[in-house]
């Protein structure tokens, strides 16, 4: 195991109604002017922003209002929300939402403290300073609500990247399942498979002897092959989308995995994708991890057997671990397919033709990149490919 | 699920030699003047309080000390503890042992800002206001390090009492699997079975469909299972000491138990044990626990079909769960006793004719207890009987 640092201290207050309390908490991390940043109609139709508002006026907390965050969400908006804070003498942003909302929300908390372009942080400067904010989730996929990440679509160019920082955790997460019920299956099938691959990336290692780690990642991947297809065909099914949506949290605060390498080149090759055509961010990953996992497999056999017997049930064949491991990359991809995802580029809706761009956009050069199989250009570009004609 | 909170703002710092750094976290943490507190001389000879006492100086803190803490620690030393802050104005207390010395300055913290007796506190008065402390982990056992929780015992008729505040949960704890290395077989198998029951406390519930919480304690039980007979036949393998490590803290900083009734009985009858014959508490939970699990299987046999296939690798026999049932409680005691465990009441130095006593001084009267299966002292004087000739 390698050394490591972890630290979550987000409050997080999960369950049914706890949105009516997002007053109590925001005076309980000392917010006294509020932003709440939102993103379509939904949270105003649902009648959520309205419980929100109300809950801050009980608690004496005066606000302002940002709506129109998109998926994958603009940087363009940022800086309308920086404004707005500066303008509005706003001292804590209440994030109303899912990932984009939140990741949109840090980005201003950040650029709020910062006198030079908030981008700044998403090209490699270091966060120091943020606004304090809080979190009512309405989606289970992205775990912004528990990590200090946020990743930012640049309109210019489409330009996708990230950044993360202890300063950018959320004071208090709150998390209400039942906000979940309203998502339509499409939607709640790319969360799951978010939150798998936010799991998977931190699963291929390179680190020996992380049984804690991998026993970890396994119970949230054990639980999202379980529970998924409840709520796809019984949407109202409470109990399986609670599990979910804490095993979404539970997938990326960090805790899963410390102590190991990481790989995230899936989540790289897939924001191309998403920043290109705009797709879901889930949707992406559907089609391109299984496609990484069988370009990638030989790097470590059982590795992909452990995933395969552990995690999709498969007999190990002693005799042929190959084919055990294979098996599994196999299974990953049907239970992606059997909760409604696409899994190769046309039903995705990309184009073969587009990847020496996808590639470019990448912008590794002749450089490499990767924490488990270190991939050129030309392995960025041949997991594309594998993705083009991908099949169950 | 049930709703609830969950919160754990310690900073873990995980890894090789990171003792070293103990100076530069208390003051990130705002200590200037400290009370080292720590437990017999095995800090002293291993050289590991002259690298804290080092790393101190460096960064220009000053600091008193306290030795001295036992095993199952008393009520005398924490009084001693609170007039040293007091006179010492001390402002932040760093721990530097296992759970004992951990409780201990706990008790110390909430003590030294409170104008009361510190034992109200382990009387059921909530604790509102402590001292900030550090930890530098010596032993994979209580998990201490990452809860709120302590346990203090009165030596004045040796009553064990706990209390537990998010008040009382550490700034940071330094946990170097390394440290851990010198340990003898028979505490570090105390420190897993301790580590495992903190588990089981959680794992048998009446709260229905809580799978990720479930496959979370799974993970952690499978890893004790792997890695701790690597650690008692080669003392020096850290990486099986860092797994145990890092699931020491997994298992009893929360994150295993949120959302689910638990059944803190087992802990509860074992502390008679402890108090009554200062034995230690990993041992005397190995007596215990299969014992209860033995009385109260019957609630919820599928439930221990689950651990018996899941954690124990059983075959399920679908015509006869009860079989299955039995065989998992049949290997966790077998697995007890083969890590070098007592399991029944000799093999502890435990009385048979102390029962009745044992059972006046758990204190229940005709009240019943356990939020899996309700227990009268009938039932606890049962489950100390079947600890008595327990076999495997």
């Amino acid at each position: 195991m390698d050394n490591f640092n972890f630290y979550s201290p987000t409050e997080f207050v999960f369950g049914r109604d706890r949105e009516t309390e997002a007053g109590e908490y925001v005076r309980k991390y000392g917010g006294s002017k509020v932003l709440i940043h939102y993103g379509g109609g939904s949270a105003e139709k649902s009648g959520l922003l309205d419980k929100v508002r109300k809950s801050l006026k009980e608690s004496g907390i005066s606000f302002a209002e940002l709506g129109g965050v998109q998926p994958n969400p603009r940087d363009t908006l940022v800086y309308k929300g920086i404004e707005l804070c500066k303008a509005e003498n706003v001292d804590f942003i209440l994030a109303v939402g899912g990932g984009s909302v939140i990741d949109s929300a840090k980005a201003i908390a950040a650029g709020v403290c910062y006198d030079g372009d908030f981008w700044d942080f998403y090209s490699g400067k270091r966060v120091e300073k943020a606004l304090p904010i809080g979190v009512v989730l309405t989606i289970a996929a992205a775990g912004s609500e528990g990590s200090g990440d946020s990743v930012i679509t640049k309109e210019d160019g489409m330009l996708k990247r990230a950044t993360g920082s202890d300063v950018l955790r959320s004071k208090f997460s709150i998390l209400d399942p039942a906000l979940t019920q309203t998502l339509p299956a499409y939607q709640t099938a790319c969360g799951a498979t978010d939150i798998m691959a936010h799991v998977f990336e931190r699963y291929f290692t390179n680190t020996r002897e992380v049984e804690i780690t991998d026993r970890l990642c396994e119970a949230v991947l054990l639980t999202m092959v379980k529970e998924t297809p409840r709520v796809i065909v019984d949407p109202n099914n409470y109990e399986a989308r609670a599990n979910i949506m804490w095993a979404g949290m539970v997938a990326h605060n960090g805790l899963v995995g410390v102590g190991r390498s990481q790989d995230w080149n899936s989540h790289g090759i897939e924001h191309e994708l998403s920043a290109l055509y705009d797709c879901a961010h889930g949707a992406g990953l559907a089609v391109i991890m299984p496609s990484w996992m069988e370009f990638v497999y030989k790097h470590d056999v059982m590795r992909f057997c452990q995933m395969a017997t552990r995690v999709f049930g498969c007999q190990m064949d002693h005799e042929h671990p190959e084919v055990t491991a294979l098996e599994g990359i196999r299974r990953f991809r049907e239970f992606l397919h059997s909760i409604g995802m696409p899994i190769n580029f046309a039903e995705l809706g990309a184009k073969e033709e587009d990847i020496p761009n996808l590639v470019e956009k990448f912008g590794i050069g002749d450089g490499r990149t990767g924490g488990f199989v270190s991939l050129s250009a030309e392995d960025i570009t041949a997991i594309y490919k594998i993705a083009v004609n991908a099949k169950v």
